[in-house]
């Protein structure tokens, strides 16, 4: 009689688990050497605690009553978590904060689509140090982050969340078509944004036009290059943030490729600056992501810039075997005869 | 605006996390060492998982219903998940299966007694090695683990899940006395049982006598000889079973008190022949627990003899704050600055 689980969990096995826990120590080494410390938060939150930094994440969260009548969430991530620890209990220690996880997150999503409702995260937190230099000691942390588990092919891309609204509103385009067109590019639809534009009364033939092209746009800083001729003020002023923070990036001679993408909209509701994503080419899917939420901490009742990553660990270890970045002797252990 | 966690949660900082990541990597290292290879499970299980198990276990979890009406329930314990998944995915493989663990498990106390409801468990299980071998050998691990976290002063108590039915049985008590009595005995309220036996009828006065005595005694082998006179049959084959189990772990030499508990009869429901606590004097609960559980596996439809301990992740790191068992270096580690 077998008892099955529930969708979108899984069982682990010795010799995967020991992949994990290899990741883990790699990961925690790497950032306990560059001064971030690790702390845990509860698997349980309070669901408002985690609503009134995104409402987006808390939503698709589980969610149930305690004995008190509470709404209780599994957490969605640890970047809420860890904000409103900072609030509580480093409110009187003076920033930054260089804050470390190793731990389970969880999503109500569809488990048909094969994705996990239980799934690990690693990342940094980075609070009180603001603009192009917080954001490039998270770049830099990264790299290392990713060379420490073995993944010297995977690619940071960094775009920047103000980008689109600024060159909508530049261009005169009202808040609703700015929201659903920002909510459509944030599932990469852009067939649908392009759709959505024409089909709006309030966009100029020439913002189309830039706005399709611009979220097209990936590469090396000539990328920053090109879009300098599009939008307005408010444009120019997100891109010349993102130029700052890339600037800032390549001064510290990351050994990787990072490329800028002016089409990334991550689909996290708290980012404010810049954003980041990981790739490998290896996996089908985003293997990390991050940026700046500089009104995050705000919402807890301090006021203090931040920026961080995080990265998948199901998805980096998927990454790691596709590219046989495990030596065979790791992946079978010396104990594995016994199960 | 600071934001509540839920009762009976907590958040862990930088210093306390090093010393809690110092207990895993020390555990995981004893238990692979001596041949247990770790395994993970779902955070959430089907309910009735659970249940199968243990009615009393289920009863205290968090529970709730998923998006298909189907109630789930943060796991109890590891044992029971355990148990499931060498069901499931060790069916066609020889036994013995020697697994471990190190998770947080999930029960709905009264957090007005300062118990948490999300705390740290770490164990093994030993599936196929029955009777007084396989005890031995989880006694003798059990042994070395907390050697291996600085816990020397730690005592081991062994105790029989099925002494004090026997010795009722034996002297003809009715079940539902048997049954009351055996659940004060599990809550340790020696004289809530001592006034029940007293005010049933069917209970002789020998009985109620050698009853009383033996859930006092606790000691060395004395205490073995000592109790060889109570009882019938019945008592005679558990009191045997449980000498079995002391002869092989005094044959191992383990280098710790080890100390018989007549008395012990352990809450959780599964146990079904030697049971396991484990003392620190400088904490007021047990910090570890265990014993035989040789149904629970038929439960999920395989017939295996099975045993295995937990320690208590939090009370095992009060054990050492106490103790002194951690060196000021490794409390402080290298960035305690940053935070």
């Amino acid at each position: 009689m077998l008892r099955p689980i529930p969708p979108g969990t899984r069982d682990v096995l010795p010799d995967e688990m020991r992949e994990l826990r290899a990741i883990q120590t790699a990961l925690l080494g790497t950032f306990e050497n560059a001064g971030f410390s690790e702390v845990r938060t509860p698997t349980l939150e309070y669901a408002d605690s985690m609503e009134l930094a995104d409402r987006r994440a808390a939503d698709s969260a589980y969610r149930f009553f305690d004995d008190r009548g509470e709404m209780l969430a599994l957490r969605t991530d640890m970047t809420i978590p860890i904000a409103r620890l900072v609030a509580d209990r480093f409110r009187d220690v003076d920033p930054p904060h260089r804050l470390s996880y190793f731990a389970n997150a969880y999503r109500a999503v569809t488990p048909q689509r094969g994705e996990l409702r239980e799934f690990g995260q690693a990342g940094v937190e980075l609070i009180g140090v603001p603009g192009a230099e917080g954001t490039a000691e998270v770049v830099a942390l990264l790299d290392k982050s990713l060379a420490s588990v073995g993944l010297s092919e995977a690619v940071i891309g960094i775009g920047h969340s103000g980008l689109w609204e600024a060159l909508l509103e530049d261009g005169g385009v009202n808040p609703e078509t700015i929201e659903t067109t920002a909510s459509l590019l944030a599932d990469h639809d852009l067939v649908g944004v392009e759709r959505s534009m024409k089909e709006s009364d309030s966009i100029a033939d020439e913002t189309v036009y830039q706005a399709t092209e611009m979220i097209q746009m990936r590469g090396g800083s000539e990328v920053l290059e090109q879009a300098r001729r599009f939008g307005g003020e408010r444009f120019s002023d997100a891109l010349g943030r993102l130029t700052a923070a890339f600037e800032e990036i390549t001064r510290r001679q990351i050994g990787r490729q990072v490329l800028i993408d002016l089409g990334m909209l991550r689909e996290i509701g708290y980012y404010t600056g810049s954003t980041i994503e990981v790739y490998d080419a290896a996996v089908g899917e985003i293997i990390g992501g991050g940026g700046r939420y500089d009104g995050l901490m705000n919402k807890f009742g301090l006021e203090l810039p931040a920026a961080g990553f995080t990265l998948y660990i199901e998805r980096i270890h998927k990454a790691q075997l596709e590219r046989g970045a495990l030596s065979s002797a790791a992946r079978r252990g010396p104990e594995a005869d016994h199960v």
